[in-house]
């Protein structure tokens, strides 16, 4: 019998997983049995894309095999390159990235498969693909053509390259590859647990990626690390106009917001009550990036921020909040940093829907009925 | 503190909801405390889409409104009749419209605002584009322009004529009307939970019901009316080809199929434990259909396959398995099935999305870890 709801779903076991793992009160992620700490600056993305897909870390042959489908897999099908320029000009990157991924499944050659072998494969497809869609889409927009990629260059460091125009250094491609380390599965987040409710019907891999872009494009998801940058431009281009000092008025501003009952982007986290291990992580990226950039204003006004939200919530910063700066330093546009979210997390969620479909079970919540009973149908003519 | 996984999140209530109501002991479903007996051929799709979407049935200067609303709804943007050729020659059809209303996004008057008016106006949009977009697909996959609404005729009568080519009776559009009706919401189903998953992350309609969509696609969801028909169809043709009679295959097929241990789509539902109300008005309407069409074999099959299937298993027909043989009388192409239950979805999935945002929570559930634990990574190079 149904029991009380549960806003939210928050404690509520909705599914079983094998892919990752967070202990919210020690402040651990692990990623099959891999704690997170371990795997930043010492895995690539493409070795921990293969880790979630296929269950264990790849010997040399293995990983040289799947850098092969990575590379295949990159280039763009007719549908999604004959829409790009229209779709470009029309649509935000999250509403874009949505459409590409829902017109590339008629370009994949296992399009209308689930079968074990065939998720494995289009998982591959879709990681390879999605940095490639958000740097194309970079290009059209700004009316100049997609960089080539660099065979010899590894997923991370090709996005970088596609995506500015020019090639980035060795430190800026390995600091963003250990950015998609740790955003590429984080359990049954909202986008993840929208993709399994999709691939639960048996519907396809497509289909449950583009209802997670769809969920990931929302604010109080994938949209928080873009709001941290507005946040801090906004500050910082107010402080400057009056001469003031933008840490402090980072401080500032925070306190009076918090005062005023205001929710603070990139702060907290449901599941975590310490510090997600991913920010730890992300700050130290943060602090390297910003000395070496000859500007750290940014970066000291996080800090800032940091210190006053801790003092007056208790409240740590989440993946979100150092991520906006590293992204900014990478000179990733503002309004990618979502997508470059989803760069990273198309391995998780690819490897979330094999997991559903080995092992699968149509998920139907029940809902709380709270409105009107027993009404009589009055027809239109005597209404 | 999280407790043991229910699989499939079965009897867990994980939203409040007015919008509908089943009790699946008495097999009663009602929209917001009318029961759905009272409703089927007495309210029309477009009232039942105002009571989900705007709280109370219209008054007549109110449906007279929204009737404008829908009318200028229809109207398809630059961006999705660009790409309709394309996307039809290459796409399945529900693959193809959640493509389509991705697209659309771009093209709405309020796209980027979760305000309840802008909500509320974006659902009677997609509400009055959904027909469109399927006949539109339709037409433009077999090379033909797709034909003029009849201005007069309510949602049901111009989807017909769209999608068939021809102006429907007067019985069949009002049995179609009824569908729709029957159809229009049901409760915490996987596409509408995907949608306020989706929504709840404070993303924006066109996303929640792209979401919607894909999960719909899975041949759990949606796609079983499809696959009813196909297996009449199968069995018919079979039967046929050695002079046999096809109601007494259905029979013999059907019990051979459960003696194996498959699964019979059309039959079965968490919820309801009698009869589905929605399967006895399809009944009834197959009936009618099958009789006045001068060839009543399909019926006779979907009759006989019951009987088995309630003899041998207990189970009852659900909203699927009589909706096939309706569509078919309707001359509705057997893969249009699914997207013409999405015509009708559309009013759920958006009043769901209306009522997310009214009084939101994130929804992000547990997951119970089962996999390894502790592992050590070792370099690539050692591995």
């Amino acid at each position: 019998m149904p029991g009380k709801p549960s806003r939210g779903l928050a404690d509520v076991v909705a599914a079983s997983t094998a892919l990752s793992d967070i202990d919210g009160q020690a402040g651990r992620l692990s990623y099959r049995g891999y704690d997170i700490n371990q795997l930043a600056g010492s895995a690539t993305f493409e070795e921990i894309a293969y880790l979630l897909q296929r269950g264990s870390p790849p010997s040399r042959a293995e990983l040289d095999r799947y850098r092969a489908e990575i590379a295949a897999g990159r280039a763009l099908g007719k549908l999604v390159t004959g829409s790009m320029a229209e779709v470009a000009r029309s649509q935000e990157p999250m509403e874009a990235l949505r459409t590409l991924v829902s017109l590339a499944s008629a370009d994949d050659p296992d399009s209308g498969s689930n079968e074990p072998a065939a998720n494995v494969r289009k998982a591959a497809r879709l990681t390879a693909q999605q940095p490639v869609l958000v740097a194309a889409y970079e290009a059209a927009r700004r009316g100049r053509p997609a960089g080539e990629p660099d065979a010899q260059a590894g997923l991370a460091a090709n996005f970088l390259l596609q995506v500015t125009g020019s090639r980035p250094s060795e430190r800026d491609a390995q600091f963003f590859d250990t950015c998609l380390v740790l955003h590429a599965d984080h359990t049954m987040n909202a986008s993840t647990f929208a993709a399994r409710v999709c691939a639960a019907t048996l519907s396809d891999m497509h289909s449950a990626v583009v209802a997670a872009l769809g969920t990931l494009k929302g604010p109080l998801h994938g949209g928080a690390n873009e709001q941290v940058m507005r946040g801090l431009e906004a500050t910082r281009e107010a402080a400057e106009a009056e001469d003031g000092d933008p840490v402090e008025a980072a401080g500032t501003v925070t306190a009076e917001r918090l005062q005023a009952g205001e929710k603070i982007m990139g702060f907290g986290h449901r599941v975590y009550k310490v510090e997600d291990p991913r920010a730890s992580h992300l700050r130290q990226m943060s602090a390297e990036m910003a000395g070496a950039s000859g500007d750290d204003t940014y970066y000291r006004m996080s800090r800032r921020m940091e210190e006053v939200v801790l003092a007056e919530k208790g409240l740590y910063p989440n993946v979100d909040f150092y991520a906006a700066t590293v992204y900014h330093y990478l000179r990733i546009p503002t309004d990618l940093f979502t997508p470059v979210f989803s760069v990273s997390r198309m391995a998780g969620w690819t490897a979330h829907v094999i997991e559903q479909h080995a092992d699968n079970r149509l998920i139907r919540p029940d809902s709380e009925y709270i409105g009107d009973s027993g009404l009589t149908w009055i027809s239109l003519d005597a209404r």
